[in-house]
């Protein structure tokens, strides 16, 4: 076996000279008559190899005639200087090339279904031959990247004396949450494994046993209809520690995005992230990830509006909503009525009924229909809370609170994007924190846990819990890298005591209590430290990371939407005996809609 | 919140006059009236704490009087030296104690099911409490060491340019191996995923997709009928790597092993592995995987015998079987009849059909009911070949090869467990290779692929490897230490001309091999490096660095041989709405012995 002394994308202009060997895939040949140029393509990068039929043999040049894109190859050579008019600065090898004497061909190939450097290639076919399509550079790239970005958490959290625990794969369906796997059991008939949907119950469990400071880079997974950019099993890296505040665990993971940020992109941190609160959020941004790229920030009327004689405005307060706006200036975009028009119907995905709009005219005039439902210095405190100036376009809001933050929320990224407003190089990162400990739920008519039912509340409710369920908030956190959630986690209740207020508050009897969390509930029995966590989508990282839209293009080995593996054309049938063992019939598909 | 100031463990002498604040569980309190001693604990260790009541603020002296065992607190004070007559040399804070100034209790517990220093608690009970029995130092110690190995490995291997890939979960039930774990699919109802018994398809392709070098520590899952020390889902420490032979796998297996017995255990290394071929392994230890602590090797004396003129052994040879036998020297024990008798029923396990013995006495004269059989030149050869001495004796088998070879290793095993010649403070390590190839199947009178169909013939066999399936040997190798596989490896064929010869060879038709591998063996046809590689078993290697005889003490929370979690009690039953989602229903139990 002629083995490589180099990688193909290793040599450079200090190799001039040697004698060295290659292995790889041909990507190019170029035949002219006795001269044929090579590409040989490693995961370090392509050289280029020179076949000179006069400096060969004729039982080495042979070889060359024959080989095809993709053939897996050894060449042996000297290396070479390139003639200056044939060096290409878009590689790191431009500057040489591979002066071949011997050849070895280890495999053939047929020609491939699709070629390499074809951008327009249908996603089902590389999914089907997914091994050719990771052959493409950029795949290699993100699947390096992420195997990097993975080490330099691990090397980051080792540093920091967090402990690696696998925690179960084959674990117990809870009836909270999502829907999950079911893995049934063979040696336990008519019982069923299921898979995790996150390690949260046993990395709490490792704090009561102990263990300080866990993390997990950990395989998790949800049976769910599939949106774009989710997968049913997904990586999540998973961390928790023990004696700790809010703050500990929030400095700690700043601690490693900024590592990776750092190492991967070279971008240089000197003060900690951008910490808003929950309501904070909301108020300026209509959204719990707000996306810090740009401005448009959204200016709260109400106090205003609830004086106007407009019915819609003035009932939408009155039970409970706003009246909110968002003010894009001219320096923005000069919208047309047109242009105000589409955006009026883009809100109406987020259920706002409409949105109203004033706009600034060159000398400072106001042409709104909404001005004959407010006094002149009703408009003109508007235009001054809104920052308002010739050109400028209010677009206005009035619903209930969610309405109003979704729709404006989701308009000034719209526009933001729209208008070019969003430089794609930079980084925005950014902490939300205080968010609420409870929700009502107009169907059950109880208060429902916004995170788990053993998320903290903050110390500023907890003496008066019972009698501030609408307003409390809770020792929870996200951290948000332009707009996108990457990760979040809370510190968790330790104190009997408090878990049992909380318990109460969520209207959980002891049976309740029992059949749903069980084993989980009794251990926090048995003295459990402080503790809290938090969990980061490693996909969505490397896609933020990597600047991909796709989550398909940071995986190795993707589902389709429809969550299947066009490669291995997993799931399939299986055989009957297989299914016999398990216990199990399948059931009639027809009836699927019963 | 009373955060620490240092770790329970880790305070010593030189902190001695620090105030410092520890935070952990209770695990000891000794009460003498106003004066009380407490340990505290975390996962680095354990500190005395001595709480004087003439010292402390009522307010805090009444806060240990209600502490009890396994309550997690705060206590800060001033560290100081215990009286000489006090110093505990077990543990690294012995020369110390804290005197306790301030005590914040963080939360209380009810009395533990078990303590936590007492050896004999019925193992179902500690899984239960799972959460608790991971208190104890042994097993948090394990744990680290778990996770401190899984760091070792993952920086060696990162350094010799290992990309870690992750695999999928839900991946193709293939009708090949040992029985799938089944996860039936709700989108595409009526089929089913699999979960991966092993990323070995997975790995391949990688190669084939130009990753080069691959490594995961990867989770897999066996559906067997659970032995002792087997799991349902266990941890593999996989690679791959391309443009390899067998050595250079090999080197880099060793290395990794190498680097973590250096770094856990401080092992020094100055020369490599032994490696051996199986035939050599199956010949002098009887075993694959042999246990080179100790000598007790396998004689062969089919020569010898086949010229005897006791029928079994004659016809035992001329079968194609032989006649072999283990020395037990007197050095090594001086065997009674009884204990002899006791060895012959024990081979019997192995299906041998019994074992003849030769003693020999004081003065070199041979006791045996063999000798007539034998002439006075071939039994004083046998004595030769067997270097007995006076006082030794002789155990002989003859059998078929497997018979042989499974009779002799094991009671070689037996007999050095019994008798004490293992030093268990050892490591032997070797490497077994050029296993057989192929192996004919009686029940399907035909050949099969010992490995799996892709392994590598041996260069020797490779033109006539037709003629030569029953002796061929593979580019397939073992790790062995002190006598158990740790791990084992192949190079793959990367050739589809050598791979069609295989198939042949193993019978399959065209359309076999596209049932049986599918996707696997197209993708073979568009230029496969050459390649291979290994996998260890990461249970088995924390058990073998950490001696401990049962996995269950080196996984966080393992299942029972029953294939149960004692703690959260999965396996167990779902919602009938959940298996009406997947399309499936329960079948009766009661026709279990169908």
């Amino acid at each position: 076996m002629m083995k490589r002394t180099k990688m193909c994308g290793e040599v450079t202009k200090k190799n001039v000279g040697e004698t060295v060997v290659l292995n790889g895939w041909v990507a190019k040949i170029r035949d002219f008559g006795g001269l044929t140029f090579l590409d040989i393509r490693d995961r370090s990068g392509v050289c280029q190899i020179v076949c000179n039929e006069s400096d060969m043999k004729d039982s080495e040049f042979s070889k060359v005639l024959s080989l095809r894109n993709e053939f897996v190859i050894a060449v042996k050579g000297k290396l070479a200087l390139r003639n200056p008019q044939n060096i290409n600065k878009k590689i790191s090898t431009g500057e040489v090339e591979l002066l071949a004497d011997e050849i070895s061909i280890f495999s053939e190939s047929d020609p491939i279904p699709f070629a390499l450097d074809d951008p327009n290639i249908n996603e089902n076919v590389r999914l089907k031959y997914r091994y050719l399509d990771l052959r493409r550079p950029v795949l290699q790239h993100n699947l390096m990247i992420r195997s990097k970005v993975c080490k330099i958490i691990r090397d980051y959290l080792d540093a920091n004396g967090f402990i690696e625990v696998e925690t179960p794969m084959l674990g117990k369906s809870t009836p909270e949450g999502a829907r999950d796997y079911l893995v049934p059991s063979r040696v336990n008939p008519n019982t069923f494994y299921a898979l995790p949907q996150s390690p949260q119950l046993y990395k709490q469990l490792l704090m009561i046993a102990g263990y300080d400071r866990y993390y997990q880079i950990a395989r998790c997974f949800r049976d769910e209809d599939l949106r774009a950019n989710r997968q049913p099993e997904f990586t999540q890296i998973d961390l928790e520690m023990s004696f700790v505040d809010q703050n500990d665990v929030m400095d700690m993971a700043e601690g490693m995005i900024k590592e990776v940020f750092s190492k991967i992109l070279g971008l240089k941190f000197d003060s900690k992230f951008l910490s808003i609160t929950y309501k904070e959020a909301m108020d300026r941004f209509g959204s719990d990830a707000p996306d810090m790229r740009f401005g448009l920030e959204l200016v709260d009327i109400s106090d205003i509006a609830k004086n106007s004689s407009l019915g819609i405005f003035v009932s939408a307060i009155e039970n409970g909503g706003s009246v909110r706006l968002i003010n894009v200036p001219s320096s923005v975009a000069t919208l047309s009525r047109r242009d105000i028009e589409t955006l009026v119907d883009f809100v109406k995905i987020y259920k706002a009924k409409g949105l109203s709009f004033i706009q600034v005219g060159e000398n400072g005039e106001v042409k709104s229909s909404l001005s004959k439902f407010f006094s002149e210095k009703q408009m003109s405190d508007i235009l001054k809370r809104a920052n308002a100036k010739s050109g400028d376009v209010l677009l206005v809001c009035a619903d209930k609170n969610d309405v109003v933050f979704a729709s404006l929320g989701a308009l000034r990224v719209h526009i933001a994007n729209k208008y070019g407003l969003i430089n794609k190089d930079e980084y925005k990162f950014c902490w939300v924190t205080d968010f609420p400990m409870f929700e009502y739920s107009e169907d059950e008519k109880r208060y429902k846990a916004v995170h788990h039912p053993f998320t903290a509340p903050s110390d500023l409710f907890l003496d008066d819990l019972e009698n501030k369920k609408a307003v409390a908030t809770a020792k929870a956190y996200d951290i948000v890298i332009n707009g996108q959630e990457a990760g979040g986690g809370s510190i968790r209740i330790h104190n009997k005591k408090v878990q049992e207020r909380v318990f109460r508050i969520l209207g959980l009897s002891e049976d309740d209590i029992s059949n749903r969390f069980g084993f989980f509930a009794d251990a926090f029995k048995y003295g459990a430290p402080p503790h809290g966590g938090l969990a980061f989508g490693l996909d969505r990282l490397i896609m933020l990371l990597e600047k991909v839209s796709s989550i398909r293009e940071v995986i190795a080995f993707p589902k389709t939407q429809a969550a299947a593996d066009l490669m291995s054309e997993a799931p399939s049938k299986v055989d009957k005996k297989q299914l016999d063992e398990l216990y199990i019939a399948l059931k009639n598909v027809e009836n699927k809609k019963d």
